[in-house]
Order: structure tokens, then sequence, then C-alpha cells
């Protein structure tokens, strides 16, 4: 234990030190849990129910308090009231209680402030498909300004699992199948986040998005090097680049090993080899996860000692392990109380960094608030427009000027089919279908009527998302067959704990459109009426029959409260798509796991009859002009230490303006271990008027290549590498190949993680 | 290098080592590669096509020569002739070769020897299925004895990959999901094929089962815990207790690493662990891979470099990176010959152990061979039998006396569908379908009108396996109409590298009947005839719709020469079913990887909307009679290091004979690291008599609930252990509770590895 303190306590003893002194066991654990005040019987995390023990607001708060839970995010209450809550808890806890010390606050915030009115944004996968960091950085800003004003210190975002598998639900809530993309959107939400004063939560650390077969929960099947290699990536760089406060532990396994009782990772990795001293906080009740779904502890106070020795620092939702079964562990010898103090010590001085210390709340909250402003919705709106990826089309998209459009699907005219599972929307909707949630977003339909003032829109619904009536599809056919064109907008719906088609706890076993949503496009499709199939949805689907079939496919993820005009926009032709695939479309979930980023898989059919191409790879995006990538230009020769330089001229031929996403992929063709047969190193979007040129210049670091050799050190090895432009990661149009010199060169955390790039005319 | 020699050359000079040392360069490299006479055309290993080198009998054989590839096996060639050419091949390389070393024969063997008219048992599913180490010892024992007689020194069977997901294609040649079942009954075939002198070989060292999505040669995601407790588990079992003699390196890699360039395997756990002395040979073409597929390597030299480094002593089929491109390594320094001087030196004492160093084949070869003898015969059909699987039976089985069966179905008449992808049969006719391979083998339909003399037997095929045409369907109908009952026996084409729906490079990503055999069933069930649906298949399918629909549904796998008449004899009544499954049944190919041995995956759909369970469970099978288990009795308390006794009373409450498999089965309630919900820790096949009674005791080692703890040391952990004993994995009839007590008990190689059992009246 001489080493925790060693680590946890500095010589010079600091004002948290001196608090941690004068604490009792309750104060100290009272600082390393959190209290939910919650409606009746809200359901938030799974196996909630397991956990009955009730606590008053008093009890709760007797010894002080770590973490106010969720103040806002679950129930359709106006903010200024709970405002009001908030700041009289705050004023209690500093006047009533022995040290004074005001709670944290916490909440939700992946796709905007999960609170009644507040904006939301497009979700992640959107954010990967725009490809634009600048952007997203803007809209982390903008939601750390709400949660500011009303008093919120953390947000639990943003979700930097890089996907591994599509069948998984909360792939909804994450980025890219591309680490790099994660990585450098994530670091971008927690600049903008925190910009505010607001810490962000990276989560959840680390590979839950690694689970078998792509179900919630599973264990991990991974070794060491792809953990370092693939899952790490975005935490390293968020926490070094971005100057992440905190780090949310996530529920899975890795190989046998529960990581909320990993201290290799959780220690070892994060404090040891990337320096983080903020506090880890755990995913709600994985603590007591370790009991009751791991089975690594006989009980609650062995789950806590687990917990806490490996670094997770404070519980949440509640205190269920770190209240009585931990001091009960620590009275009877079976747990160090010096591994409280480390964790009290790193709640404490994120409190003291907050200036919670100094917090009196003698301030009046805020007695007016909006959430919602006209730059939150200019933001969500640019966001929504970059995020559209047009995956196929015949010509018929832009629409131009249809005298009479059909617009049929589940998601047309359902303004939740916009947001994520993790919005505030969806979240309560989950739960309380029966509450008015009011919110002011344009469907798809309603957006679309506004778009096209001269055309006949006419209406249908067809079926609903997840059932298998098929009555409607009578209708939807009559629609069609009247119509010039017929818009479908299909996919998801965002729920939570089974749900849901897609979001937290709704896995799926399949990967066709959920439902007789198929069924639905392909009667209409018989009518031989043109089909421009839009699908939002929370996860990539297997819909290359779709892409064969209908006149345009427009793949728009969950576009946000603007995201219903961003669409209509883009079938409009007012906005020309730029959405690139942050991730592979699959053919089928027979054929996962599946991501872009694997080493060669055998050629020519000899090795297995499957193809091992996705329906459409990773980095496709159709345009309403064209690009051509040309000239790609590198160093001949590049130290393994050095930075890579490339250029590449870019070109819209066409005769719309439109913007480019220009992606530099890389191989690197013999390594010491395998190595992926593309791998994104750099990337950058470009607006471009029409016949216009431009170079974009890239400095790669060549620790971009790097990667765990046999020892799991990680370097870049000399050697060839290849390195191309291309429209998507499986075509070239434009390549080059360089050789690596020199020695092997190690790579550590003070080693370049980004790429730069510069655009000139 | 120093190490390796000291290793490799013990003090005392032996005959392995004179010879060494008296050895040029080349003749050192041609010890340790084969030589291949091949017909036109033939394609027998990925990328073949590759590997244009062409070189002539007697340029391969001018220095010696390792092995003899596959003398007997490719094609349909009278034994005897082959022999003649065999026994005269020897001569030449004892009489003119300058140290007079004959050849090393090799041959598959897997579901017997791969030769013309040689007898073909059932494939290892089937023997996984049968739950009888004893009889598959007899099987191993008739194939050595053929195998001896033609001059083949060593088997390149059992292949010991522990099955993690049915998609892949080569589930075909594997025994069973669980490591302790593929070790007893890999064991077994060792132990009887080494009975007669044949050298076996286990493959493929280690990890190929478990490869992403099931797709033949991608990447494994393993961590070495999994690899350590799952993966290594049967081959140490056939090395420590089974005595194997030749291990093949596998294709694969894990988690970025080829294992045929992994020292840490080939030589860290093979031989510095368990002592292996034998050599180790690569899987076909698997050297030259290094460089061609996993790029590690960046020409044939390196290649060889890294596989020699690794422990790869020999390299087959032919020396494409041991020849020329490894002399050329070791002539520029690139490679040491030590390593080159290591592998001879494993090649010749195999040599010297086979009395190959002493042989002069004077001696005639054989005028006269059966290699499907009526021995042969009699425990392939013994096999078969044990091996049936009755999945689901309304009662319609026994089917008694029909006067009238419709028998249906592409697998219905077609012998090759009883032989799996290594079979003789099927290895010719996939690569030249024009052949006349001469055969006896009842299939289903003949057997079945032989098994019900008095019925009339009305056939019909319905559709081929694996094609879109309908065009039959109207028959089978009007077959089914007409009869009392339906027999469909549908599944596999059994074929290799894409020409089959099952064996090498014949991978699924869906786990539907291939074709339109799901449609031709359904068709069959519309008609009210009661359908009996018997299954030969290379991979369980996910036919839970079937097990609603049918009358009963039989699981066959590929039960060999004698299993149209096994199949037949369950289906009359002639044989009482008793096999159990060695694999669970699935429910789709989205649910994949699935294995019974899992964690906890958590409950009552709260963390994920999908089922966790598969259609069948693990262990499952039904009989024509009843069988209960009750009392088990188990010790309270049993040290770390000792022995659980185990008692349960098995009693047939039916009213006929037959045959139970006693599955004993264990969970570890918590432990260090994530513990299966149950794991097999004993099994034993018991035949009793209408209303007979048995105890079956087992004596199960602690060492059987080991496993890697966080440190990766493998140890057995005080603590709470529930054992029952069901029907399966999944159902409890009776059950007990221990507790481990003492310390941590670390588990080294001489540590028990079997369980014994014994049965009492």
């Amino acid at each position: 234990m001489t080493d925790l303190q060693t680590r946890a306590v500095p010589a010079t003893v600091d004002r948290a030190s001196e608090l941690l002194a004068r604490m009792t066991l309750e104060e100290k654990l009272a600082q390393i849990v959190g209290f939910w005040e919650k409606g009746d019987g809200e359901v938030v995390a799974p196996l909630q129910g397991e956990f009955t023990r009730e606590q008053t607001l008093d009890e709760s708060t007797r010894n002080g308090l770590g973490h106010l839970t969720r103040v806002y995010g679950t129930r359709p209450v106006d903010a200024v009231e709970r405002a009001r809550w908030l700041w009289d808890m705050q004023r209690r806890l500093v006047r009533e209680t022995r040290l004074g010390i005001p709670a944290l606050v916490h909440e939700e915030c992946l796709t905007g402030l999960s609170a009644w009115r507040a904006a939301t944004f497009p979700t992640p996968l959107a954010w990967g498909a725009s490809f634009d960091p600048e952007l997203v950085e803007e809209m982390g800003e903008a939601i750390g300004g709400s949660m500011r004003t009303l008093g919120i210190h953390q947000g639990l975002s943003p979700v930097l699992d890089v996907i591994r598998d599509p069948r998984w639900g909360r792939v909804d809530e994450c980025i890219s199948e591309d680490p790099y993309v994660v990585g450098t959107l994530g670091t971008s939400y927690v600049r903008g986040l925190q910009s505010t004063g607001v810490h962000a939560t990276l989560k959840h650390f680390v590979g839950y998005s690694g689970s078998q077969s792509g179900r919630n929960f599973a264990p991990v099947h991974a070794g060491r090097r792809e953990v370092e290699d693939v899952l790490l990536v975005p935490f390293e760089m968020a926490l070094l680049d971005g100057g992440a406060r905190s780090v949310m532990s996530s529920y899975n396994e890795i190989d046998g090993v529960p990581v909320a009782a990993d201290p290799s990772l959780l220690t070892g990795v994060l404090r040891d080899r990337w320096g983080f001293d903020g506090p880890v906080v755990a995913d709600y009740f994985g603590v007591a996860f370790l009991q009751l779904l791991h089975g690594v502890a006989g009980d609650l106070g062995e789950a806590a000692g687990l917990a806490l020795a490996a670094g997770v620092d404070i519980e949440l939702p509640t205190g269920d392990a770190y209240l009585t079964p931990l001091a009960e562990a620590v009275r009877a010898g079976r747990v160090d109380e010096a591994l409280v103090d480390r964790a009290v010590l790193r709640a404490l001085r994120q409190k003291e960094e907050l200036g919670l210390l100094d917090a009196t709340f003698d301030d009046e909250p805020p007695t007016h608030v909006d959430l919602d402003s006209p730059e939150h919705r200019r933001i969500a709106a640019r966001l929504a427009e970059e995020s559209v990826v047009l995956l196929s089309n015949d010509g018929t998209l832009p629409l131009g000027g249809p005298s009479r459009v059909a617009v049929i699907g589940p998601n047309a005219d359902r303004a939740e089919a916009l947001f994520g599972c993790y919005s505030f929307l969806n979240h309560v909707l989950a739960h309380h279908p029966e509450v008015e949630v009011g919110f002011e977003s344009p469907t798809v339909r309603a957006a679309l009527a506004a778009e096209l003032p001269g055309a006949d829109i006419v209406a249908a619904l067809g079926c609903a998302v997840d059932d298998d009536d098929r009555s409607g599809f009578d209708e939807a056919v009559q629609a069609a067959a009247s119509a010039e064109v017929a818009v479908l907008v299909v996919g998801d719906h965002a729920g939570l704990f089974g749900r849901g088609t897609v979001g937290e706890g709704c896995d799926r076993d399949d990967l066709e459109l959920p439902g007789v949503q198929r069924e639905l496009v392909e009667a209409v499709l018989a009518t031989g009426t043109p089909v421009v199939l839009v699908l939002l949805t929370g996860r990539p689907y297997a819909v290359d029959w779709a892409l064969a079939r209908c006149a345009a496919v427009v793949q728009a993820f969950f576009p946000g409260e603007e995201g219903g005009t961003a669409v209509a926009g883009v079938l409009s032709g007012r906005v020309n798509p730029s959405g690139h695939l942050p991730v592979s479309l699959p053919r089928s979930a027979g054929a996962q796991p599946f991501t872009y980023l694997h080493p060669q898989l055998g050629g020519n059919g000899d090795v297995t009859n499957l193809r091992s191409t996705p329906a459409l790879p990773f980095g496709h995006g159709l345009s309403y002009t064209t690009f051509v990538h040309s000239d790609l230009e590198v160093d001949a020769q590049v130290p393994t230490d050095g930075h890579i330089g490339a250029s590449v001229r870019v070109t819209n031929t066409g005769d719309r303006p439109g913007a480019d996403v220009v992606q530099l992929y890389a191989r690197d063709v013999v390594g010491s271990v395998t190595r992926p047969v593309a791998q994104l190193v750099g990337y950058r979007r470009v607006h471009l008027e029409a016949g216009e040129s431009a170079v974009v210049t890239f400095s790669v670091p060549t620790t971009r290549l790097a990667f765990s050799d046999r020892d799991l050190v990680r370097v870049v090895e000399p050697g060839d590498v290849e390195l191309w432009v291309g429209p998507s990661c499986a075509e070239r149009d434009t390549e080059a190949r360089l050789t690596l010199t020199g020695a092997v060169h190690p790579v550590g955390v003070d080693s370049p993680r980004w790429t730069a790039v510069s655009v000139s005319a």
C-alpha cells in the first residue's frame, strides 16, 4: 500500500489532503458515491431492479455527498425549477454537513445535454460521417455552455468505444470503426465541452464494443495487442491531447478479467503510462456487477475492494458497494483504507479544480435559460447537413421539381426517429411513453414539404419500425403509384433495454431492416415508381439489396433536431451531400464481426468461399458533384521517427459547389506482426466551388503507423509503406510509395498522435 | 543461438547428430521438406497455384528427402500398385543418395486412411456425439494398421481445434466445442493410431477455429487466457497423455502474430513447458504464407527463417521456402544454420524412432491389401450407431411398420453425403468430379429399404443440396402426400475451397440449411404427412423451426460408410439412438460466435434483448427409452490439489435397452477471473437394460477446474463449486455443492488431466 499512498499523496499537503485528514470513514465514503433522486419506476441502467436499497435524501447526504446523479435528465421537468431544487440541495450540503462540501453534479450529454427542451444534436455516427472535428468542437462547447448554466459539472460523454460489430445496440452511441476518427472527433468534443469548464468523461474504458457476437455485456475476446492498438487509441488521444478530466470504467470483461477490476488498465495504462490524475467513475452499478454478473467477488464488499484497488474511484449512480459494504470491509481489515483515501483525494481534487471547495451557492440559480438557442440550432443544422451520406444515386437525386412526391415509412413523420437512444427524448420515452415531451423538430416529411413548396406531398405510414403489421402497405403502394418519386424513410427506433431496435440493450442478431420495413420497400419498388430510400438508423444495416434496386439511398444515421431539414435539403438539392461512411456497410449479420482494419484475409476465393468485402466500404460517400484526386506526392524516404509529407490535388470536376473529404490511407507492407490492408492516416474536409481545385498537404507523424510489436512495445518499423487517396478505403485514385528508414522507433506518450493537414488553392 | 543448440544437441552424440555432422547444407534442407508427386491439376491446399515452381522427382531427391507427401491420397489408384512405386522410390533413396536415408511417408487419415477403397469412418463431430473414447481408439488402431501396411509412417490427424463458431467450414473436421471432449477423444485417436507404430499429427496448433466470423484464415481475436484455457487444452492432453509424436502448426494468426512464426507457442509452450521433442510440421504452404498472406516476411527466405526460429521443423508439402530461399538466407548469414540443424535433428530422430534409418526396403511391398475389412466395417457401424443424435421426437420414431414411406431429399440416396471433406471420396470428387470412385456404402434410402422390407419406399430427390432449382418439389410433395411418413434427408455436401457447403474453405455467413432445402422441408410439411428430418451435416445448423414442426429430427453429422445403415437402424428402431450433441445447436449465424462455455451473460433480458441460449444445448440427445439421474453425492470438502469424488445413479426407466451418456457438469461460483456457467468435468457412456440402474462414480481431479489466473498462472482456487448431472449442460436432474479448501493450487504439466469414471450396478 505504500506505493499507492506515495503516488496519491504528494509531500506537500494540499487542501484536499487536509480535508481528507479530517474525515471519518463515513465522510470519506460519502465523497465517492452518488445519490439519485428519482421518480417512481424509472429504469435507467441494466439490472437496476437488483438494487433495492432505498435511502432517503437526508440519510444519503448526512455525511456529505460525492455526486448528484442525473438531476435533469430523466424526466421532463422545467430546467429553471430543477435548478432551484439543485441550488437548495447544494446550499444544504454546504451549510448543513460537517465539512460543507457541495456535490459534483453529473449528467448525460452525448447528443446534447439530456434535459427537457435542450438541443439535440446529431448522434456520434453522424459526427463520424461529417469528418469535421472543428464542428464537433463547436457542438461540444454549445453543450457545455448549457450544462454550466444549470450547475452541472461533469458530462458522461463522449463514448470512445471503437465500433467492432454493428450488431451491438450501443453502436448508436459510437463514432466510427476507425480509432483515429474516434480519437480526433472525440478529442474535439472534449475540447469543446471542457472549454466551458465542464468536465468530460471518456467512456467506456475499455473494450466494451468488442463484446462477443455484438451482445451487450458479453465477454470480449481480444488479445492485448488489439486492446492497445485499436481500443485504447481514442482514449489516449482524448486524454493526452484533449486533456479529458474523467474516465468511466466499462462493464465488460476482456479475456476473463472485468475491466472494473483490472489494475493493469485502470492504473497501469491510465495513470502510470498516461499520467491521468482525475477520477475514474464506475459505469452505473458496474461495481456491484463484479459480484452479480462477473462472479469475481463473493459479496459487495469484495466487489468494492476489487474496484477500488483497480482504480475505480467513484461508484455511480449510488453507493451500493462503496457505502455500507465497503465500510464493513475496511473495518474488517479486508480492504485497506489507503485505497479509500486514494479515491477520496481524487474526488476532492476534482471538486477543488471545479471550484466546488469554495462554492457557497449564495448566488441565485438561473431564472431563464434557453437550452436550444438559434446558435445551437445552427450548429445542429450544419452538422446534420455534413453528416448525410449519399450511398447511391442513379441521378434521381436531387429531386428537381417533382409535382407529386410520396413520403412513406415509419420514420418519415416521427420526430423521435431523428434521435439516438441517449437523447433526452428517447431516454424518457423508452420508460414513459405516456409522457408528453414537447419539442420542435421538423420531420423529414414536414421539412420536405417546406423544401418543395410546389409539390403535392402524399404521405403514408406503410408500417411501424418493428412489428409485423402489413396493413398499411396498400396505402403506401397506392401513394407511390400515384407519385413521380417515392421517398421512403425507414430505419430504427432508438430505445433502451430491449425497448427499441437500436440503443443500449437493443442488440440484433440479424442486420436486415427491423420488422417488415424491407418488405415495405420492396412492395413500393414493385410499383415501378423510383424509390429514394432514406435510412434513419443507429447502426449500418445490410441494405445491399436496396443499393441495387433503389434510385438512390441516403444514410442519415440519427441527424438530430435539424436533421429532418438537413435530409430534406439533400433530397431537394439545397444541400449537396458530403458525409462519408464512418463504418463499413455490412453484407449480413453472419459476416460479423468485421471492420475495414483487417489484415489480408486471403485472396481470390481460394481460402474461403465468402466475400471478404462489405456491401460498401468505410469512407464511401457520393456528392451531386464529382471530385478527382490526383498527383499524390510523398517523400521517398522518411526516418522512422519523422513525419511523412504528402500532398494531393483534389478537383471539383462537376458543375456545382460541394465538399469532399480527402482521405489518405496507408499500408505497411511488411511488419513484425500482421498489419491492416488499409489504415486511415489523415483526412480533411474541403469545400470547393465548381471547377475549383486545391492541394491538401498532410504531415503524418510516422507514429500513426505505430503498432505493438511482439513484445507489446509500441514501435514504428522501417520498411516500405503504400499510400493512397481515394473515395473510400477500398479505392485508389492516386497512390505512392515510400520507405521508412533507420532503426525501429519506440513510441512513447509524448510522440505525436495527430496528422497536420493544410489546404492551399 | 547457444541456447537452441544446447537444447537440441545432447552432450552424448547420437546417431542423428552423427548423420547431421556429415551433411552438406543441401542435404540438411532436403530432410526438412516434402516432395509431392502429383497428377495434373490437383488442388489440395489454398493458394497452391501461387507455388509454380516445379521440380522433377530426380531433382527433388538428389540430396535425399524428408517427406513423401500424400502418396496414396489424392487419386483413385490401386494401393498395391502405388505401394510398388513407393517401395521403388524408397529403395532409390536408400541406394542412390549419398546418406541412404529413406523418406518419411505422410498421408491424411482423419476419417480413415485417405486412399482408394479404404474404410471411411464417421467424421469427428460424430466421434464427439458418441462420447465413446474406447471406440475412437479402436478406430484409430484400425486406421493405423492400414497405413502401416502401405508403408505410411505419419498421419496428419487428429484435428484438435476446439469449435468456436459453426460458420467455419472446417468445423466438419472438428470434434466438439468442449476442450475436454476434444482432448479425451483426440487422445484416444492418437493412442489407437500410434499403437500400430504410425505417428499421429496434432493439428492445427493452435487457435485456427477461432477465426473472425468463422472465415477460414481470418485473424483470431483471443487473449492469452482463452488460448491457454480453451484452445491449448486438447493438445496438452494428446501430447502428455496420448504421447503424440508430431504437431502441425496452424495457418492462423492470433492477435497479430502468425502461429507459424510464434516461438512463444511453438517452442515456449510445446517444448519448454510440455517437453515435446518430436518434429513440428507446417500446414501445407504455411511457411510461404508468412510472406504471401500474413505479410510478416518480405521474402521466402525471411519466412523460412521466422518459421524455423519459431519451431516449425519441416515444411510441407514441398520445399518452397526451406530449399533454395533458406539456403540463400543461410549462406547470406540472415538465418543461423544452427536453426536448420535443430530442425534436421528432430527430423532424423523421428526417422530413427520409426526405424527408417535402418530400413533397406529389401522386403517386398504388399501384394494384397484389404483396407476396408469386415472389422473396419464393424467399427464404422458401431461408431455410426452411437453417434446418431435424436434431437426431437413426438413418438413417430421408431417407425414401427409403415406400409408406405417417402424418402426425400438430396442426401437420401447420395453416398457422398455420408462423408466429410477429408474423406478420400470427397477430397477426390471435389477436384475430379469426373472420376469414377468405386465404393460400397448403402445410402439412407437403400438401408431403409433393407430395414423395412415390408414397406413400400417411394423416393424423390426434391432438390440438390445447394442450388435454387425447385423443379423437384412437386414430385417430393406427391411422394410425401401418398405416404404414411416422409423421411427427409437433407444437409451438406462436403467439399473443398468453395466447392461444397461445408469443409475446408466452405464457410457460411448464414446457418440456414444450404440452398432451398428448408423450402423443400416446408413444402413437404405442408402435406400434413409426418416428417422425420434427418440431417447429414458437417456443422450444426439453425433448425429450431424444424424442431417445432417436424415429427422428429435426427442429427447424424457425416456418419461414414456404415452411416446409412446406422441412420436407417435408428429410424426403424433396430438401433436405439444414444448420441449427444458435442456442439450447441445454434439459433442463427447472427448469434455467433457462441459456445456453452461462456461466463454469465446477464439475465432476464435486462442487459440485452436477445436470447443468450442456443436452439438446443450442448449435451442434448434423446433415446427411445428414458433415463433418470438421481442421488448425486459429492464430497463436501475437497482440497484444491485433490480429487472430487462424485457418484450418481442413472436408471433406464423406459421399456427397452439403451445407452445414456452421463454428463457431470460443474460451476466455480466465484473466481479471480470470470468462469463459465457450466463446464463438463466428466462423462460416461452407460448401457442399461430396461429398468436397469447403475451408479456411475467419478473421480474428478480438481485440476479440471483449473484456469489461468490474473498472472496467467494455471491454478485451482478454493471456494464453492456447484455440480450437477442432467440430460444436457442446461438442465439439472440432480445437483450438489462442495467447497474446495486450502490454498490456491498451482497446476503443472504433471497434474492429472483425466476424470476417472467407473460404473457399478
